[in-house]
């Protein structure tokens, strides 16, 4: 095949998530694709590189106004009385997608390790965070991590760390339970406590 | 190989779960085993035969008494006040093994169906249900069913059921929410919805 | 999130193998990414419109030359007498990125169907490989589709076709046996009889 | 649950293969099993400790006669010119299942380690083989091992040592090639090679 091709092939399979085959298989489909795909997709990519920083607000990557302000925090409509922290941009678009949340988020960067408690190779932004809490004073911070040995305990120490200044601060992490389509068979313990502790009368 | 070791593995391999290749590397495994371990096996499935049956109470298949009560039916120990329905034996020997729950179970048998409503594969003991309600008024009646289409709609209408006899009994479900070790980025948009909504401060 | 970055992800979600999660990691990816990444991506697959399109001959995508034939047409290092007949094209490029073969290609398009036999949906090329072959007369065809029932009746199929106008014709299909890395216990039964009909001294 | 079905799952939770999870599963699956599936079952397990040891000739578990052999190496019908040397029991009884082979077999108990070259966890019975070579002289040794970097190892070194003193044995391994369903694109390069040099006309 031709070498343009087969260098695509290449700059596709570097792709977070496509190896050598499935980027063949992107390029058998674009080869394929009609001219306008092909223009919108690239024209896409393309303004990324001149529009797209990181908010000095949220730390996303987004498209970014005149103040350095990604769509989100310039949006007039959020609520800027509730917090969400994330550790990735991902965390932040899949609530995003979900439609449920209309407050501000918060991008840590990392969680801390467990092996080697303050320091994580991505170091988490908590200095920033302390800097918007004060500055913004919300009512209420989600700590909204996964549900791992390290994302625990990034809650736990954050909660202690914002609770030495701001005393009265509403601190809370997403509720466990049974997610959609689990087996009672199959759930493991923890999960079964907590879908126990937090039964409702409202279903 | 021989004719006996031949007519074991057809034998295991009937056994849930168990194909032909589990079931020679388990034949494997009893070649090896020592002779406690195969005589504890036999005795153990041996002695099935003759003590177990169907609890009248709660419909497991266990162990039962001269009363046909099952061992959890017969514990004085057991908080008759909160009776946990579920749909399959393996439903409560899981929550037993969790350690989390001294109350009562009831084995619903299956669940109802949503494409013809009233009528499943195995009906559903709705009728027994109500009679153990009736007799025991308990406090509490929890539906722990799998968090699928089924299981919400089976919930809902053994609410409504039970509300028409026993018009202030508490009737709940389990709590959604992420089960452990979920991540943000890949919570399906109504575990996050019920995770948000359930949000806690105490961790 | 910003209306460019949400139309991006979208347009990316529609990539075969990529769903909406892989998308949205692909655009964090290209957030980040430097802007020369960026340049020769949407270099490459502009450059795709203008210079790719099915050769005549083996009916491969590719860049194609002033007689419409692709670069491994076009190659005069290849050996024009042995053609290997595959289905799709990423058939053929997995065999080139094998470098184990150097005689030419023609792409089927498709597969008999066991069904509904001469039909299937996309009709395989079966009129134009007589044409290429009546046209150049290779030594040896070789037949290398999937080892599935659909494949081995258009190899059975198509040898019959090819020898009533051919009658001398040597036509092949791929080696059968253990793949690499196959275990002996998991092995199923036609290929362990393959493997043990194509044993080999040389190893 | 009754301790006695509670230690019951324990005892079949040790199988290979099963956990608690499965355990629970088989263990439901015969409280509601007949009374003479679960004789037979019990039966045949009691009667493995009885006539059960490892075969002289063949190193297999299985019924053993009063002189020590098992089922197949007592069998008349099979052809003693042809041996196989497998790894474990479970490769034989894969190739016994498929009904392709009649001649015996050699149950190596282990495969060389590339990394610690002769020795590994279970030493390979090479002193044991050699001495079956020596005392049958069979026209043909197939070395049908997986298809790994130690299974190829381990073949290479047994070729040689063979050759040493059988020196014009015929010594084969298993053929390689595409295994049944395979498709072409996703087929690694090695099986690709091998399915290429192994191609046939006759299908």
């Amino acid at each position: 095949m031709s070498k343009n091709i087969q260098d695509l092939t290449n700059l596709i399979a570097e792709l977070p998530g496509l190896g050598p085959r499935q980027a063949r298989r992107v390029v058998q489909y674009l080869l394929r694709a009609n001219g306008g795909y092909k223009k919108k997709l690239t024209d896409g990519i393309s303004s990324l590189s001149n529009h797209v920083s990181q908010c000095l607000r949220c730390y996303r990557y987004d498209e970014i106004n005149s103040e350095k302000l990604c769509t989100l925090c310039a949006d007039q409509n959020r609520d800027t009385a509730v917090l969400m922290v994330v550790e990735k941009d991902v965390d932040a678009e899949g609530v995003e997608v979900a439609g449920i949340f209309k407050g501000g988020y918060f991008i840590l960067g990392g969680l801390l390790s467990l092996t080697n408690s303050r320091k994580s190779f991505i170091e988490p932004r908590i200095p920033q965070l302390q800097d918007r809490i004060l500055k913004e004073k919300p009512d209420e911070i989600i700590l909204a991590f996964a549900t791992t040995p390290e994302g625990d305990f990034t809650a736990r120490e954050l909660k202690e760390t914002i609770s030495v200044k701001f005393s009265d601060m509403k601190v809370t992490i997403l509720g466990r339970g049974l997610s959609l389509g689990a087996e009672i068979e199959y759930a493991d313990q923890e999960t079964l406590r907590s879908a126990l502790q937090g039964r409702s009368e409202e279903f």
